[in-house]
């Protein structure tokens, strides 16, 4: 199994029905020769954990530790890694494995692998059997080819919201070209939304703040947002139609996204990475009357992991965070809930006993 | 005014309750120095001139000439054209006027224009006042810009639908690049369909007809599918998961379209060409899941219409058409409506008294 398990951490034990079970004990896998033994120092608290710890998808598997942001140090690693050293800053994202022969796995997007990825956390592992363990934890063994080197520059904790936040917003960017001359707007102001703003703004491009409320436009121009755009001003809304050549809509719930179709320039994108499932009634006449298109993206591969870190280390992009005790996890669950935090809760996992 | 008019259709007397009206009189516009006087011969009818009949959209103008699927033949030329002669054959689609001096224009997308297009019928001239009639009309004014020139080994009625149907199908499959070596799905078998599988089919892409009619497919292998897909049947669907390099939607009426979403390849787009408007609630994890994307496609630009003829004339592509008699346009409209038709009705523009 894939990261060690003591037990059972104040999140899980109140959350789940499941959870009222007596703790138990998980032994973490021996480190393999092409695994990595990571101490954990920090671990983000990401939206779908919450869902996850709930199973508000129905794919949840008990006991499960939750936790996909995960920042560390190097402690072994088995005989056939030979570019990572103990004492090393490393990271480990949403994926620990994936089937690493489809057309996606070899085109370095693991997120799209054909056969089905292997989730850090509460997800059965490609040896039958076996459940993954994620990051509130103090150690996780995971495959090389699935940790990523962070920038010694970059704060530690600020930096662990990197590995999901950060590349869920960094891959459409990079993906649509996103660059200097580009006008790109970012759509909902949380988790996701901060960083895309962030991202954006450290590409050159000319980065629109579009929100519903209009008290955020303060903090979306210390985040680097040029401009802000409340959406439900009809006025403004009108008044910026066809002025945008890329829009990350990072809104984690279903809405009605057609009003921000005609923001797009002819042939331009809405990149859909927050709300997963039904969302709104489509309507086309947006998408036919400017040839315009509306995608979805999920996290990114491992290399692009890799360049998004090196990527934040040159210009010192991290996330707005707000380091708690393992002990405070459920208060932090509610407050992320009512969207009360700015903008990434993250675990300081010494706090862990 | 764009368009002689000497008596309202039998399509406009019957089904408008402004069709009532007395018959009334309309003046040809003179022919001006970029204008060409064409001489009708055939007129495709789309189902989109049943929506302005009838005034479904709510932008119909009376009197009314639909009709934007026009063939006929140089009658006189204004002095500044210099590359038509008398008695060449031509081509009238949607668009007859522009703005001439937006991006769009200026990249040959007039069908994009930021200023809005003029409709080739019922639509108002950019000098004040004026209205455009189209193609159920003996002959037509048009400036040169917005006439096409007509391969002579083209049967002429047969490519008169070539100019509505025939560039919205041919556009997009242009713009996302379909070519050997490409699996492309056509879903839904009418006007725009038919043309869309004969094009992709011509283009050199494997070319499965999507259609929840098995009883089309025999129809749809004769047009150039090499397969038929029925959309109804769950294995089949589940079977063709990722399989395609891109969707082409024809169906004209609001319909789910999200079980279509997971047969496309990752990356790849499916463009909704028929159905205008809200169409069914978006299930974003197909695009999610895949970075695959939903998008619209509007006609064509007025030089790649050029080309698209151009092309149908070297591979000789034409609809299949049911050359009418004016007097029976009301019942076409009728056995249109009940999709009782393979796969354009074509007006022979003769029988107009």
């Amino acid at each position: 199994m894939n990261s060690p398990f003591v037990k059972p951490t104040p999140a899980f034990a109140a959350s789940s029905a499941r959870a009222r079970l007596a703790p138990v004990t998980i032994e973490r896998r021996a480190v393999g020769p092409r695994d990595v033994l990571i101490d954990i120092d920090y671990c983000g608290v990401c939206h779908s954990d919450l869902h996850m710890v709930n199973n508000d998808w129905g794919m949840s598997a008990f006991p499960m530790v939750p936790g996909h942001e995960i920042i560390g140090r190097v402690v072994t690693t088995g005989a056939e890694v030979t570019d990572l050293v103990p004492g090393q800053r490393t990271g480990v994202g949403c994926l620990v494995d994936s089937c690493r022969q489809c057309e996606a796995c070899e085109d370095h997007l693991e997120q799209y692998c054909a056969k089905g990825f292997t989730l850090t956390y509460s997800s059965p592992t490609r040896d039958p059997g076996g459940l993954t363990f994620g990051g509130y934890s103090k150690q996780i063994v995971v495959d090389r080819n699935y940790v990523v080197k962070v920038p010694e520059n970059l704060d530690p904790a600020a930096a662990a919201p990197l590995l999901c936040a950060g590349i869920t917003t960094y891959s459409p960017l990079v993906h649509w070209k996103v660059g200097p001359g580009m006008t790109v707007g970012v759509i909902g102001l949380g988790g996701l939304g901060h960083m895309g703003v962030k991202f954006a703004h450290a590409m050159g491009a000319r980065v629109v703040m579009i929100t519903t409320s209009a008290h955020k436009g303060e903090d979306a121009r210390r985040l680097g947002a040029d401009e802000v755009l409340v959406s439900s001003d009809a006025q403004a809304m009108a008044a910026s139609m066809g002025r945008f050549d890329f829009l990350l809509n990072t809104i984690p719930v279903p809405h009605d996204f057609n009003a921000y179709m005609m923001l797009l320039k002819r042939d331009c994108t809405m990149c859909i990475v927050g709300a997963i499932g039904p969302t709104a009634n489509l309507n086309t006449a947006p998408l036919i009357m400017g040839r315009r298109t509306v995608a979805g993206s999920l996290i990114g591969g491992l290399k692009e992991t890799q360049e998004m870190l090196d990527f934040a280390g040159r210009h010192n992009v991290v996330a707005d965070v707000e380091v708690i005790d393992i002990a405070t996890i459920n208060e932090a669950y509610g407050r992320m809930q009512r969207s009360d935090v700015k903008y990434r809760f993250v675990i300081d996992v010494a706090t862990l006993g």
